[in-house]
């Protein structure tokens, strides 16, 4: 029954590896042939549904409303916001051209079909929706005004990774304006915590939440908050952001209104966003060396059954006997849904079956073969312990009708058990007591997977903050961000010697 | 209280200038500034993504399983598919660079960016989707595979009209591969049915299903069938397309797989979609000269509450007994899931807060005053019934409880009548006693909204049928479909005397 290591490949010989290897034997996604992109299959697709539709609550009970707009942004509208573009380092896919033809029995492009005006592909709304607002808003009753998009964006990436850094990925983006900067930023720092909440319960990711150092801002923002994920190769992931953006956008954009006292004012405004990025997240978080765990609240499926088939008449009474199991199971709810149960009916043996679903990491997965179904039993294996204290895989025979039972309350302790172990690993990986440069190049440069560490700083600017970044970028680090609620430990800045007013996060980062 | 047209202007004094006064009345998109592409606002996206949802439902019960494919296809993909592409007269976006600069000052694109290949944004994805398929196939236990993905699609079109035909739009396109004709067959008519009873069900909308001819079928299908609607001035919608592509697809892009006997076949396949054109039909479906009437299955909020505030200390408890209507409500369920209600709490007066939902059609709106109140009453507005026979706007008053008992039921009976009213317009313009050229002439030309007329035909093919596209052509006549089920009434070709075959039905369309 023992079989360690589903993959090819452990997290600890070469993490890069894994990941990839996670992702094609859990079937999530795979490359297009289309430079970038890739394609998300059924499986990794699921994982992003279940995201959407959780997240989509939220975002809509703090009172924001979905809208869409066009996926094609003028050039000139890039032109205003100067600031904004020059950050986005300009890599953008632009449509120049509307029409082919057929020359010399070749498709083309056809020359005569050359837009006036190029079209970029969208890499964010900001300027789009920012020109929508100002059309929208007259009058201080307008505001505030609060709405969130799902879309496709594209950022021409001259490295991808699957999930982390495509060139096309999906995500939600919220933008927002206000009467005033309490406003603006009450609602900035709402959707931090929105973010924080939902990483660390739907995805058992636990994170943490803070501002981001002036060099690492959205271009435009006066003010960018995090939540920053530990890899278990000890990166940082960077898994969604917050932006206070101040009256710059309004100002680009002529985002204004009439103020209860009849003067015009510029709005305040906020965008924030999160993507297909969060199943990267996932995936290096829970996975393991037999593939992907996947949280209890965001599995397509949360129980497998595999009904151990032998293509013989007696197969109808098997099937029949999981559909009873099914139904029983799916009156059951678990965090206010039914409970998601599949029956894999698809041709093949059992054991196979069963390691496919191991690597896909659904939560919990049913055995059920003829003799299960005489004696009313079923054979049940938890992803989150797959391994018995034998070494060997580690299932559990129980009648049907208990197991039905307690399932809600297992796919509840699952998606807590696997939170704690990753909150756990991240605290331990956070280390405060390295006390200068020389101690964390000795640190970064000692161990595989070195984490994180702590210091405290002074908060420079300027010309002061770009020396440590490239004292920094020399080890390569970055500053993460400024932990929320964090006081300074000492009275000295890590880098200045001058006075700490703050804590940072520095770590290697995704 | 009366009120009558509330759009500046009516269905029978200009129908388009109608439908455009509705989609603004009503919020539901404005123009964005960028060519041919709208905005969707939170009423019209709203009812989108209840048409995704309860869809969504349907594609996964049946069997299908999401993903999601590149918004890029490289020019060369499209090569393969000679018929495919000719067919969509190469009217499409295209990326031609990556990057953009700054050059004396301006923004432009950047020449040294150009792409060694061209990106063409997808106007459909059997080429990508098929692409994949070659690779996922090997053999007849992976079949049948059957995917959906839900995504934004471009296609250059030189008159656009919001919903109906924008160059960018939302839609859901399934894509399935088959062992052989028969299964692909019953999976184009499967979700033939699918779509007409979603249709018929949660839009409320009428439709006939059936095959098209030859002359409209999809570039490269072998048989194409359609939903059609009706729209109150009597045109066509064609409101979703279920495809059977034999092999032709398979063969261009190398779909094959052993089959049972260890021999290499050619899948057969299947693409069909809905897109955001529904929303336009279900406009031009419901609405009347008061704005929209959103059928209750797809309507964001079914019931909304609008408070008499007056900006006194009253105005608390007010909101106090509105909120424990709605939560009364919300524990209530139609059509299998919780009501969806909203109160407006938005400051105004309640007049024009009725009017402006009136507009956008919510199902049933609820005014509640301070008196209202204090005698644990609602005043009722049904949106499907605005006019007492006086013709004033009718309203009811009964007791909260009372009200919150009937709802359900009451949503349901708005939805039934909805379509019942609808489907008796349609089977009301359907003529079937046309028996000439001159007669059709006669029909189309006397009558603003002359509906649509069904004749009796022989199936031409070829020449033959390209004579008759042409006589209907100079009527601005198309063909329909060949309505399920319909035998010919009599023996003679409508256009060439000779035997009839089938019925078609003909119509001016969208």
């Amino acid at each position: 029954m023992s079989q360690k290591n589903a993959l090819p490949v452990t997290r600890q010989e070469d993490f890069a590896a894994w990941y990839q290897a996670v992702i094609q034997e859990a079937d999530l996604a795979e490359e297009s042939g289309v430079r970038g992109c890739m394609i998300m299959r059924p499986w990794g697709y699921g994982i992003w549904e279940r995201i959407q539709m959780l997240l989509d609550r939220k975002i809509k009970e703090s009172g924001h409303e979905n809208c869409y707009f066009p996926l094609f942004i003028p050039l000139s509208y890039f032109a205003k916001e100067a600031e904004h573009v020059e950050g986005f380092a300009k890599e953008m896919a632009v449509v120049t051209h509307h029409r082919l033809k057929m020359e010399d029995g070749a498709l083309v492009v056809d020359p005569e079909a050359k837009l006036e005006e190029p079209l970029v592909v969208r890499p964010t709304s900001e300027t789009v929706i920012g020109t929508a607002f100002s059309r929208w808003l007259q009058s201080w009753r307008d505001l505030p005004i609060m709405v969130n998009q799902w879309a496709n964006v594209v950022r021409w990436e001259m490295r991808t990774r699957m999930f982390l850094r495509t060139s096309e990925f999906l995500w939600q983006e919220g933008h927002t304006a206000h009467e005033n900067e309490t406003d603006a930023m009450a609602e900035t720092l709402t959707i931090l915590q929105m973010y924080r909440d939902f990483a660390q319960g739907p995805l058992a990711m636990p994170v943490i939440a803070g501002e981001k150092p002036e060099n690492e801002r959205f271009p435009g923002a006066v003010a960018t908050y995090s939540i920053e994920a530990m890899m278990q190769d000890g990166k940082a992931l960077q898994a969604g952001t917050s932006h206070y953006l101040g009256q710059n956008f309004a100002h680009a954009q002529n985002i204004r209104f009439q103020d209860r006292e009849g003067q015009f004012q510029f709005a305040h405004t906020t965008s924030w966003g999160v993507s297909t990025r969060l199943v990267g997240g996932v995936i290096m978080t829970h996975g393991d060396d037999d593939g992907l765990k996947v949280p209890p609240q965001i599995a397509p499926h949360q129980i497998v059954i595999v009904p151990m088939l032998r293509e013989t008449p007696e197969d109808e009474a098997l099937l029949a006997y999981c559909a009873k199991i099914r139904t029983a199971l799916i009156d059951a709810s678990a965090f206010g849904e039914p409970l998601r149960v599949l029956i894999d009916k698809k041709p093949g043996k059992a054991g196979p079956k069963r390691w496919g679903w191991v690597k896909k990491g659904a939560p919990i997965i049913l055995e059920i073969g003829g003799r299960d179904a005489a004696g009313e039993q079923v054979t049940m294996i938890r992803r989150d312990s797959l391994y018995g204290e034998d070494g060997r895989l580690a299932n559990q025979a129980m009648h049907w009708e208990s197991f039905v039972g307690q399932a809600p309350a297992l796919l509840d302790q699952i998606q807590t058990l696997m939170f704690c172990s990753a909150k756990a690993r991240l605290d331990a990986e956070i280390r405060d007591d390295v006390t200068d440069l020389e101690g964390l190049k000795a640190h970064f440069e000692g161990s595989k997977y070195p984490g994180w560490v702590a210091v405290d700083w002074c908060r420079p600017t300027g010309e002061a903050l770009e020396k440590v970044v490239e004292q920094l970028k020399a080890l390569k680090l970055t500053i993460r961000n400024t932990p929320e609620g964090s006081a300074p430990a000492s009275t000295t800045c890590f880098f200045t010697g001058g006075p700490a007013v703050e804590r940072v996060l520095l770590a290697r980062a995704y």
